[in-house]
């Protein structure tokens, strides 16, 4: 984006960040505030946060416990990327691996084959130690079973509820920043199926020097206008982050449904190298944010109509709608 | 990236044209260019040309006897993207198919699901009919037996040699626009690697309202750089596709060097909605040109060292040593 070092790039040096997809993302940005806080690295902050998630066996759309293709199998997307060295690895469909987006970390290191689709991603991580895991448990095998009896045929399978990805953007004191996203997709999605999180341009993008930017929703609308890029580029070129959300969000759902007749669900964040963040969504979207000195905080995004975004802080009653949520009979 | 309407586009209705990527993309572009002169569409033309370089057992790198990876199977990559609609397609890691660019097109017309990997992508292919065939031919093989009894360890494989991909982009009479591209992938390459090739915005983009891009060399570090969308998006600011693809390349081979420490192969192809043409590649480049009234050309570009583009044809000795190569013995 920028042939700047990273390094000469305008920081405030006593800041740190981070802004993470859906409300999912609080305890992990808990764990991970504290290593920012304490001179931490923004790669190690974003795997760390997006870690919690997929080993949280009630968040039922990454990780341990998420949701089922079709079949009743687990097939996972992640990425990592590094926004001094650019460097990035990617996951898709990868299956009984604790921590898909440790994996993609793991890759990003690598000069060629650092993204891993189906059998091949599965197998390096069993090589390479990580920590293998049946991935369904007895919930999301209970939500599939379910599904799967009132399904009578592919276009009733319902993918569309439920393609929750956690993304994560991480800004540390050192200037550098990093960007991370997790997934299982979209449920009883068909086998083999890649929406926009492992996709960089599209479900993450990040560049120390400008900024990063990460996506949830439908990956195949996401895709079409490779929104993380996007935003990255509009940051580029002088746009805040809020300012580059809304004009790449808006502008492109606006566009889809010209072009296209309709739009998915779209919503993406932003977080700039000075520490700023920026949300643009077309849906109901909630998320988390954390900066030094100041409180970590659960927000609520909503489109105000007028090609802006309204953020306002979630209400207690949401809150405890959701908690309850977790843990309710699935039936 | 435009929220006007393609057909709205400043557009010679009289004018159509198309490039692709290397030398193997000439027959294909003879075929297809009847096709757009009798005013057919840009997505047919597409479709047509890589599917004739898919079907050639000579061209080592796509399709039919192109390069298997280090256990000797053939995973393929494609992709396809409409210019009008936006809606696109693609396969990572599909086996046992003759047009793994076939495949993309009609997955591009799922709302869902439209980007499948590994045997998901493979089992679709199958039960929609498409034609299946052993793509490992004896000269393939014979490759892959020779390459794997030097190899020793994983690192000397050498899968940096051969990986090219054809991309091809068209504009018909009517003002339409499409891209596609299909790889074989790095030789020797890891199982489950996948390159730029079916990546949006990183192998390939396309907006009618704008023009397209597509991509070959070392998917790794062209996806790093989002290079396809890149282009576009310059075209879409002012840009000519000359100067779009020189921006682009030149200044993101420098940002590479200068933050990952290294560059790989990077080649990039573009076309206007004016149906103008540009290319910027950091190695020697082959590609093809066709256009409403002008003979369908075969060129080779080279950087010029100053941030631009040398474009001269083929040399007579070139194309006879090229013509050679195809059916010299593998040693």
């Amino acid at each position: 984006m920028s042939d700047s070092s990273p390094q000469k790039a305008s920081h405030d040096q006593s800041t740190w960040a981070s802004i993470a997809t859906w409300r999912m993302a609080y305890e992990g940005m808990v764990k991970s505030s504290s290593g920012l806080e304490e001179g931490g690295q923004s790669g190690d902050a974003v795997e760390r946060l997006i870690q919690e998630v997929e080993a949280n066996p009630d968040y039922t759309s990454v990780g341990y416990g998420a949701l089922p293709n079709r079949e009743g199998e687990m097939e996972m997307d992640a990425a990592f990327m590094d926004g001094n060295s650019m460097a990035l690895g990617a996951v898709a469909g990868i299956q009984h691996v604790l921590h898909p987006v440790s994996v993609a970390r793991q890759l990003s290191r690598r000069h060629t084959s650092s993204f891993l689709v189906g059998q091949g991603a599965t197998r390096y991580a069993q090589v390479s130690g990580f920590e293998m895991r049946n991935m369904l448990t007895d919930r999301a095998r209970r939500r599939w079973e379910l599904e799967a009896a009132k399904t009578t045929t592919p276009d009733s399978a319902g993918p569309y509820r439920g393609h929750d990805t956690v993304g994560a953007i991480s800004l540390d004191m050192q200037g550098s920043m990093a960007v991370g996203t997790s997934t299982s997709g979209l449920f009883m999605k068909e086998p083999g199926r890649v929406g926009d999180s492992p996709l960089p341009g599209s479900g993450f993008y990040v560049d120390s020097a400008i900024g990063g930017a990460a996506a949830t929703g439908l990956g195949e609308d996401i895709m079409k206008g490779c929104l993380s890029y996007r935003i990255v580029a509009l940051m580029g070129s002088g746009l805040t982050p809020q300012e580059a959300c809304d004009s790449a969000v808006y502008e492109f759902d606006d566009l889809l449904r010209n072009r296209y007749g309709k739009a998915g669900e779209i919503s993406l964040i932003a977080l700039s190298t000075r520490g700023e963040w920026g949300v643009a969504t077309n849906v109901e979207f909630t998320f988390c944010t954390a900066r030094k000195g100041e409180e970590i905080r659960i927000l609520m995004a909503n489109p105000d109509g007028k090609g802006g975004t309204r953020i306002e802080p979630v209400t207690e009653e949401w809150l405890q709608e959701y908690e309850h949520s977790l843990k309710a009979p699935i039936k």
